[in-house]
């Protein structure tokens, strides 16, 4: 495994194995690997010749309010996670490379960044889709994978990608999870002991949610209702609890086909989402 | 040559090429070509294997009340002149095939999009970016040529190339005139025998602004009223006359370096534009 830092040797390790005809998977990743980014890894390692993961906190992203600075971050521990599952790369740039000075260029999705935690993190996504671009552009992956615990990064993602016409297949898994139902985030190691055996409640709240709705329930607001009443004793303040397509990520009033069941709510100071899909 | 109208095709035929190590040189164009183009041509087909142009009226870059509509297309002319050229393909995508229904990705580059044209065409250069990153992406060239007429149009597909890590070179040429000296465009042809004849006068008030500053004036406020003057008796309407640094396209009060100095007006319905960058 390699660890490189510089966009120019990336490129041109990668087009050394293009041009042998091995193909490239991608994982992006903020580092502070957990099992969740290690399935992605795997599945890069089965479907593809070359793995390659990003460990870069993209400011962009971050709102100028939010946790870019306490972002977790252990390049060591990474580095050996990735080593032991066989990644071939690291990719490993600085904020100054992807974001030299003078630096100008966005991309942005619009619509399907508004609504769920485009409502409450307003640049959060344009941040996602410049800094995903660039990545994209720079190891031109046959394959991008991508966790279905950030459901609505993961649309936007393979969107924009469609859009703008790059050879980039996307797959997204499933979220992995704690043994109790948590879902893996490198943002779970912000939560006290309490916290933590407390925000299980979530993806429970969610799980009941998909029985009713499975059994026959299509009312959104019902829904709604129920999910919020179970999370809100846990939490310190609700983002949103949506019912969302999971095409366009436009709420839904009466449930129908494949529905989108998103949470993102506080438990302490720290933001958790979390989500289901079901059908119906 | 062969003319392709779909993406998928595009790219399958690039990658074949570029797996036999061919390099591909491509010129971004709305058709209704002239010599400013063909001096794109020959250029690029003097430096790459396999050279690309692209014929796409690109409606994200008109404004509501501008002439998309109208705007001249010839493609059979313009095919036959690119057979004489030398041309390996045309690429000739319809909108819905580049902006299928639901398109929602778009590039900007802030800063440099917001004076000159960007003043008076407020979404232009987003529909510029957008369309030239979806055509670099399907095309992936070596290398770009654009031509120094649209000056603030390469200066921001340089930046954006460069931002988003692409992998093209972009090569700027130098305007192509008439004998009489005004700037090759395909708009020229909405002007009637009348505004024909007195539009060159926008390139030499722009030349007599030229001497003056190698001559050693650095005063921009007099440069500009100089040209306005020279100009108000042929146009309908100035939209600007600016005096600006080359790299961030910034107003310049005294002309010290390289500077842009550049012109839009309305020559009867006509909006023409025009530039030379001089160094004092």
């Amino acid at each position: 495994m390699r660890i490189l830092r510089s966009i120019g040797l990336m490129k041109r390790e990668l087009s050394a194995h293009r041009r042998k005809g091995r193909t490239v998977g991608f994982v992006p990743t903020m580092g502070c690997l957990h099992e969740g980014h290690l399935s992605l890894v795997r599945r890069a390692r089965k479907e593809t010749d070359i793995s390659v993961v990003s460990i870069f906190v993209n400011p962009a992203q971050f709102g100028p309010k939010e946790d870019y600075l306490r972002y977790p971050r252990d390049m060591k521990r990474d580095a050996s996670l990735c080593r032991k599952a066989g990644v071939s790369y690291i990719f490993y740039p600085d904020a100054k490379s992807m974001y030299p000075a003078g630096y100008s260029t966005y991309v942005r999705v619009r619509g399907l960044t508004e609504n769920l935690c485009g409502r409450s993190r307003p640049s959060h996504f344009e941040g996602v889709t410049t800094v995903v671009a660039k990545l994209l552009n720079i190891i031109r992956p046959d394959r991008m994978y991508l966790g279905q615990k950030d459901a609505q990064q993961a649309i936007v993602l393979k969107r924009m990608s469609g859009d703008l016409d790059m050879d980039t297949d996307i797959v997204i898994m499933p979220t992995v999870r704690e043994k109790d139902g948590l879902a893996m985030s490198s943002r779970n190691r912000y939560l006290s002991a309490d916290e933590r055996s407390a925000a299980p409640t979530i993806y429970r709240a969610l799980q009941e949610a998909g029985v009713l709705i499975k059994s026959g329930n299509g009312d959104a607001a019902g829904i709604i209702s129920g999910i919020r009443s179970k999370i809100r004793p846990i939490a310190a303040k609700i983002d949103y609890v949506s019912v969302v397509d999971t095409k366009e990520l436009k709420d839904m009033k009466n449930i129908k086909g494949e529905a989108l069941i998103a949470v993102a709510a506080w438990v302490g100071k720290t933001r958790l989402i979390d989500n289901i899909i079901v059908r119906r």
